[in-house]
């Protein structure tokens, strides 16, 4: 069990520059359509429920995160990702901070029930997550890390679906085969919205390669996995990180991404 | 038949320091008042029914986009052209993704009925904005330039406004007389809402120079092109470019501007 | 009356990581969440009605930024002060362009009622928010320093909380005691939402040294005042500025906040 030659799905998404719809935070939306545009896709924020099926259905994937939802928005979401389930365009959930109120829970809870491809979060999330179906209120602490692997592997079975669960080592699992990606930089936890950029670059991945979404989606974090290392290796800070991070992912080749992907795999399930 | 001393405008805006009532996508409202400061111009973001007609009554200029509209929005923006044609307060449209969309293309038929002073948009956008009228439904994909120039030309002419059309070289109409300006950087497109900011800042110069719309938005669109040339090339990347692109608007001077717009007069129409 | 040892608020932030609720506006959120997250606080963004209570009451701090305001959020905003007021959590307002329009008047008014830890603004936004109670309708223009001074003390004594009233020099008053901080740069203003990026750094301090929110209030202030000097002696403009004004914030120490903060006592009141 190996993790093939992950630059060709960077290839493979430059080659396609795949359309992302994304219903993101509003935090998020800046540095999410410049992740998109650095690596190789094409952005499209939009969200109003007068035209969000619409156009979900020309989309090449679907990038949902929760962080500043209201019922509005959430409203739309429901109707974009049951759109993409629909027409079997892949989507994605970033369930922001979904162990803090039981609003979010709920609302999680709702979209889950329209397949999602994949599900990045942090342990917390993924553990409050998984809580939802099995243990009633998610958990808010950050877990041991064993925990929080069971709980990916858990929700992935559950949900027939990817899931990555990303912190100092990334892990992604389909609930068989699981793998760790490592690298990355002790500045990237102090800049805002990475990780929602990083589940907005995992859509582009998994639309761009629909029929290996465990691979595609391993590529998009080693995507980050690497610039956040190089980035952080120029940067001052987080100000500086930032930019560099952006520039980095748009210097990061296929035969790049191919050598340098730190991973393992870590035990069949 | 020649463009004047663009430089001029330029210091005409910074003298004036424009109060720009900004109605913006989520994803643009940070850069966008970021490209006006830099630049000279003073932006204001404000959107709520209850205040803005009383705001934009007040301001010097105001920008609409459609990026991220939804209903309150779009209720709110017709509130405020409607407010800024009565005053005669200057105001532009950039119609974001209007060919995507039936919603969008209703949302700027209606707009459009309130008089815009410049309209700023791709050649896609243009073209579905002119297929409003004359043909239904917009064009998405990006048609050949000729037929592009053609519509900016036609909605120019139908709409009594200058229409300025940007991409690789841009076009600046008030459908009699027709310049293109060259200039920028191809690390432009990997960038997000450099167009909104463009946008914003085209509203600034019509503000300020409110008898010369064409000129001020030529000078616009070259300020764009020159500081976008230079700031390609000192940067790594769209992130360090980005980050050039403020700094580079903030040092271009009026004499610059003069000096090094490339401008082309194409044919009187 | 001395300012004590300002470093010593930072080095308690730090080692509190204090989570500050932020409710801000738009074009403010990402900045906002990089300063917070650059200096060592959370920031969590939300302002769904279904949730915010519930998350008010786990923070440690919360910050209210009327910007971008609209219907939906101002009763979300009231509902969140209400319960900070309840819990005893510290929060900041920030009453941006409060003399601008009627709505902004009526809302901070409102606002007021629940009792701010520290009020945040310029001076016509003090001045302005000053008459709501004692003249009325609210000063836009940028009035005297003088007046604006009594303004802030009489803002203070009214609401018996703290206020900060920031521009070239920056004044925190209890309405009592009260000192002046210098630094910044000349760039500061040519970079949009510093000042909404500050009102919620306040807050962070306030919420990590509760029971010296004068203090705390100033060594927020001085943070900015360090960190704009050190990032405007090396900026090219307002780009650059703004990147290195968070590697500054990041690479602040508390020892470099006691040694180089900048302050004098003004008077007794």
């Amino acid at each position: 069990m190996t993790l093939p030659q992950l630059g060709d799905y960077l290839a493979t998404l430059r080659a396609a520059t795949p359309l992302i719809h994304c219903m993101t935070n509003y935090v998020a939306m800046n540095s999410t359509a410049n992740v998109l545009l650095a690596t190789g896709a094409s952005p499209a924020m939009l969200h109003a429920p007068e035209e969000v099926a619409e156009f979900t259905a020309i989309s090449a994937g679907l990038s949902i995160n929760i962080g500043t939802i209201s019922s509005h928005w959430a409203d739309a979401m429901f109707t974009a990702t049951t759109t993409a389930d629909q027409h079997s365009i892949p989507w994605v959930l970033d369930p922001v901070a979904v162990g803090a109120t039981h609003y979010r829970q709920s609302l999680c809870a709702k979209l889950l029930t329209t397949n999602p491809s994949v599900i990045r979060g942090n342990a917390s999330e993924i553990l409050a997550l998984n809580g939802l179906a099995s243990q009633g209120r998610g958990v808010d602490s950050t877990a041991a890390s064993g925990q929080a692997v069971d709980a990916a592997i858990a929700l992935a079975k559950q949900h027939n679906c990817i899931v990555a669960m990303t912190g100092e080592s990334d892990w992604v699992t389909d609930g068989t085969q699981h793998y760790r990606i490592n690298g990355g930089h002790p500045l990237m936890p102090q800049v805002t919205t990475l990780g929602c950029g990083l589940s907005a670059l995992v859509t582009a991945f998994v639309a761009a390669n629909r029929d290996t979404p465990l691979e595609a989606t391993a590529a998009a974090l080693s995507c980050f996995s690497i610039a956040g290392e190089r980035a952080g290796n120029s940067a001052q800070g987080p100000g500086s990180f930032q930019v560099a991070l952006l520039d980095a992912l748009y210097q990061l080749t296929p035969d790049d991404l191919t050598a340098h992907t730190q991973w393992e795999a870590r035990r069949a399930v």
